[in-house]
């Protein structure tokens, strides 16, 4: 299958680490240490993951190279739901009159998007569709608690979109050459790590050592394992996009991978960890700097220990 | 694929119309009138749509005939949700210990169940999937508003869990002979006849009416449609297994369909409307009943204007 077209969306209020300090009690400094974080975006009035979705939507509307109305399949992501009935992938499905469309939400913790992309993927090799609009959304901020000096000070928020074919559109096209996907909740602190309870204590982080551990172990193996089965090799590498949780855990990635800095991609340095949303939107930024021939992998670890990866060839 | 063994769990706890009848200022017969509705199943103190699930995983487990632990698909289903990043599907994986498993959790309103069971297929035709745990779990009462005189009493709790296999594994299977789901957000009041904002009004019904038209036609016409084109007729079918949001919209359907009032399969007298669950918990509420070329469909239509569809055979 093939990304033909993507886009990303960043609310425009910016939180800085100063934000933080004052509430905290911990420097800039150590704020920056701790998380790789300098600043994050934070929803306006009225934003949620529903109208940033939309708006998402909007702006890879006119890169699409067909009619977004001639979409088949809308799968939408997002473990910080605004309406987990009126979902994100329908409110596009509404606004764009979409009509015909099989319209599926996951929620499945940091790799919804990447669990989205193998959705879609499914949804391909039954012959129930063959173009698909995969839509991604974060709300962190609303679920989070700022007072919370461990983790309070990580989260962002962000969308990302992108259209999806069963065939090869135009030679501008990335190829999906392999998704992967895998639950590690049998892990021991699987549970307790990270959780999103919006009726109880909303977002939190709370065993980062044990996120940072797992994450960079799997994250590694997995990138090399997916390029091995492919029949390349790391060298072969031209843009790792890992999961946007710590910036400590993706150079941890990078270093275990023998990468140099500048084919590592990150965004959490100014947009926090935006979850889910965090390596579509660092793909989506790849995006016009891929060259024929050029790999990427997609990367993710995190709460639920849900991991995911993915091989694009340009 | 193949439905090899199915339960379902509902709390025990009872709420009658008498409870509402006090709160709302309605009588208990007009409550039973509006839904058909005499009693609904609530969560006990520390039960939710992840413990629920556990509970419903365990009371399946005896049944299905291959180790738990063999299963390489968990999909997860619900749209109230306890935890979105360590989400119910991670909570089976994690206390079964199920080590090699795709852990995917959706959250596509009431249409849920049947598109975690089209995702399972999904895995299925890609091969990357041959024996799956599909668990669907509503805890609606925990975003349900009591005071609401217009949805108040509606709700109820419950949980299904059903084994999925690509190959058919004993002569008691039952064939998923197709599946079918679309979204129909695109219709005028989509967004905002039924919505769940976990951090705003929680669960709400605000357009019982325009439900009602869109579900009795929907779950009528699709009914029709995925037997004409397995080449079956509504004289075929042994039970309709239709989502039990209200009794009217049931009524209305089997009176459109002109089906006898046994081949209805009906729960919400008792359980209330479960959601997503609610046709999951019928299906394994008519399994034992159902005999050798036995035709039954699943039919759902709900919040988000999302609809499903399922032809099974015994």
């Amino acid at each position: 299958m093939f990304i033909n077209s993507i886009a990303h969306y960043i609310p425009e209020q910016i939180l800085t680490n100063e934000h933080f300090s004052k509430i905290l009690g911990l420097t800039e400094e150590e704020i920056f240490k701790k998380s790789g974080i300098k600043q994050r975006r934070v929803t306006g009035a009225g934003e949620n993951t529903n109208t940033m979705s939309v708006k998402v939507a909007g702006l890879l509307q006119p890169k699409i190279p067909f009619d977004l109305q001639e979409v088949d399949l809308i799968v939408g992501a997002t473990y910080s739901p605004h309406d987990t009935v009126a979902t994100l992938a329908h409110q596009v499905q509404h606004l764009f009159k979409i009509e015909n469309a099989q319209v599926v939400s996951v929620s499945t913790a940091c790799s919804s998007y990447v669990n989205a992309m193998e959705i879609v993927e499914g949804y391909f090799a039954m012959g129930k569709a063959s173009k698909a609009l995969v839509v991604v959304s974060e709300h962190n901020t609303i679920y989070n608690d700022e007072s919370n000096s461990y983790s309070g000070f990580l989260w962002g928020d962000g969308a990302a979109a992108m259209s999806v074919t069963k065939e090869r559109i135009t030679e501008n096209d990335v190829e999906v050459v392999e998704i992967e996907t895998r639950g590690y909740a049998h892990f021991a602190k699987a549970m307790h790590a990270v959780n999103l309870r919006p009726l109880e204590d909303r977002i939190q982080m709370k065993d980062g050592k044990d996120v940072f551990m797992n994450a960079s172990k799997l994250m590694t193996s997995n990138t090399q394992g997916i390029l091995e089965r492919n029949g390349f090799n790391l060298k072969d590498l031209t843009y790792l996009i890992p999961h946007q949780a710590n910036m400590r855990i993706i150079n941890k990635v990078g270093e275990m991978l023998g990468l140099h800095n500048g084919s590592v991609v990150t965004n959490i340095e100014y947009l926090g960890n935006t979850g889910s949303a965090s390596s579509a939107i660092a793909l989506s930024q790849t995006w016009d700097k891929l060259q024929k021939d050029n790999l990427a992998v997609v990367t993710v670890f995190g709460g639920g220990y849900s991991s995911g990866c993915m091989l694009l060839k340009k």
